[in-house]
């Protein structure tokens, strides 16, 4: 498909999105819950973030979609997305992986393969993490990647056909992916990087759009996108963490079709 | 009681609350507690936040009050509350109670209803909330009201009896009932739904009041129209939803005597 | 040292910490761990949390400091640092304990006198939780201080020798010292106490300082003046807390060697 139409679509996801505003069952981590929270809202879905391991299957079986980001997991909520991860399956609620830092820590990387069986609509983490969930030869050092995003892109089809879902690799250049085409996206700004939890905002509005997409890979790209894109407006607004930050709410509940189309640098 | 007398109430139960600066126990969600510590001491109270059920128990006596919001509790947070609230009434200082999305999750539901026997001062829910609180016919899914403001009186009026507290109802109008008279609140703005966490600071804001009002009432009102009124001058700064949470917080602090008595809108 | 050679030094640390960006582990509390690792990328650094107790012990090593403050510590949590400590340790990685409401509080007053042990680079705390720390009567009362800061000096000297470290004495004025001198920063502004986790964020710059420093005073010393002077810009640019906040962020990334020189009040 050609940029243009698939702008298209990421455009008309979006309309759905604010139409429908899809319940994100988040199972994130403790540093970035209120940021993932306002950046769902901001762009027009909803957020709610219930941990009992019993409530948490319960919810997850009403939420429209579920986010599983384990930057800081614990026994807890391992259990809770134990208990999540079934009841999501069986309801037909799409749900995205973010593997935070999987590969350099032990006990998130052997989970992080445990739960590939219940087949995450989309995963999304930087290169490092795509090629440690893989099990393959990972070269990422702390929660950073050692990796480019290029070198990561067998990794990605490797896991997207495994899963029989969509993978987002990001970093410079963000490239989504079901194993078969890859879509590049260019959209973003080095400011994003400065501010906590940017990447882990992406994995949630990624749920959002799996909860109202035709394809886990459109989803994929329309996270990519409109991620993007807000990072550049805010970025026109502010180049200093603290008000950028602030900014990138206000450009999420910005966002309209047309900025997409008129912004958005695929390949 | 007449309006005016009750913002003069409200107007004088500010100026109290930043001569005595209330330390308020938060018992609160990992999604709101940044933004309701900040909350708190915008407005000029003082916020502390001990979960370790040992410590719990401790720091509610020495507290001037304690918020118990439910909204991500897990095992450990039961004990610590259950440890709390004993505590707190045995030095009697006054708690508030805030059943986030009681009624379609059972650990929750059945947690608040036992927790009613420690006698809430104040109640603070929306409509749903407030309705399977009292144990009647809920109609909410997930974490937003089902059920208009106007629907929840009688439980409201029910609950109030029953704790010898006030109930707080939120929604476009906020009601506040110790049972007896209902005092009705319009001020507000619909940005303050577009931005985690306001509903659980006004809850940690009617601790606060809990701690230098005259009756329980009272609280609940002054909470509905000071975050209702701090809600309408963050919206005349800011229509995008991140300033607007910046907004907010300016607001609060901007907040006096004349701002109330000229802005609150109450029948 | 004189106050200009001494300002000299922060100077060229602040410059070290951004070419290094050195990796903080911050085992901190649930209010402020956004705005913590907001702060560290704001100045410079990369934060990472990391709690589970296994992984904690594996991140410890791999990462450049690590942060431990006991504002919300809870069993999981006192698991994880005890992990994490003697890694750190055996990895010499500096670390910084900052020991909220130590004092008033048994579970944590005790928990912070058994890692002492492990022998923190730098100890940060108001008068009333050093003084406590020190096993000295205290007189602090919940999370606030109740003793001035130049009356907790002989418990920071004490400390300061005992851990062989630094010990850092917030206050309206900020005392560093090693046990042997002391050094007086005056820089800061009251705002700072409206908005909470401001010295949280000072104790985990003060971590990514000690990555960095020469010796543990320098770096108790750098993380004094270098949030005292962010906060005085700041204060410059809003005087209500919500924007405060965003524009502490916005000075910390704006700090440079000339605003240390020209702005540094130390005696």
């Amino acid at each position: 498909m050609s940029p243009p139409s698939i702008l298209d679509e990421v455009a008309s996801l979006l309309e759905r999105l604010r139409s429908r505003r899809p319940l994100v069952h988040c199972l994130t981590n403790q540093v970035v819950k209120n940021f993932t929270a306002n950046a769902l809202l901001a762009i027009g879905a909803a957020p709610a973030m219930v941990e009992h391991p019993e409530e948490a299957a319960e919810f997850a079986a009403m939420a429209d979609a579920v986010l599983v980001n384990l930057g800081t997991l614990d026994e807890g909520q391992m259990g809770a997305i134990r208990r999540a991860l079934p009841s999501a399956q069986n309801a037909r609620k799409p749900w995205v992986l973010d593997p935070v830092a999987v590969g350099p820590l032990g006990v998130r990387t052997r989970f992080a393969r445990e739960i590939l069986v219940f087949q995450p609509a989309l995963i999304r983490g930087n290169a490092s993490e795509i090629i440690a969930l893989a099990g393959l030869a990972g070269r990422g050092r702390g929660v950073d990647s050692g990796d480019s995003a290029e070198g990561a892109l067998e990794a990605a089809r490797t896991l997207a056909r495994a899963t029989q879902g969509a993978v987002l690799v990001t970093g410079p250049v963000d490239y989504s992916t079901d194993g078969l085409t890859v879509t590049a996206c260019s959209n973003g700004d080095a400011l994003m990087t400065r501010v906590t939890g940017v990447g882990c905002a992406q994995g949630a509005i990624a749920a959002a759009c799996a909860a109202v997409s035709d394809t886990p890979l459109q989803a994929a790209t329309a996270a990519a996108v409109l991620m993007g894109i807000a990072g550049e407006l805010a970025a026109a607004i502010s180049r200093r963490p603290g008000s950028f930050q602030t900014a990138l709410l206000d450009s999420l509940d910005a966002l309209d079709g047309a900025a997409v189309r008129a912004r958005g640098r695929l390949a």
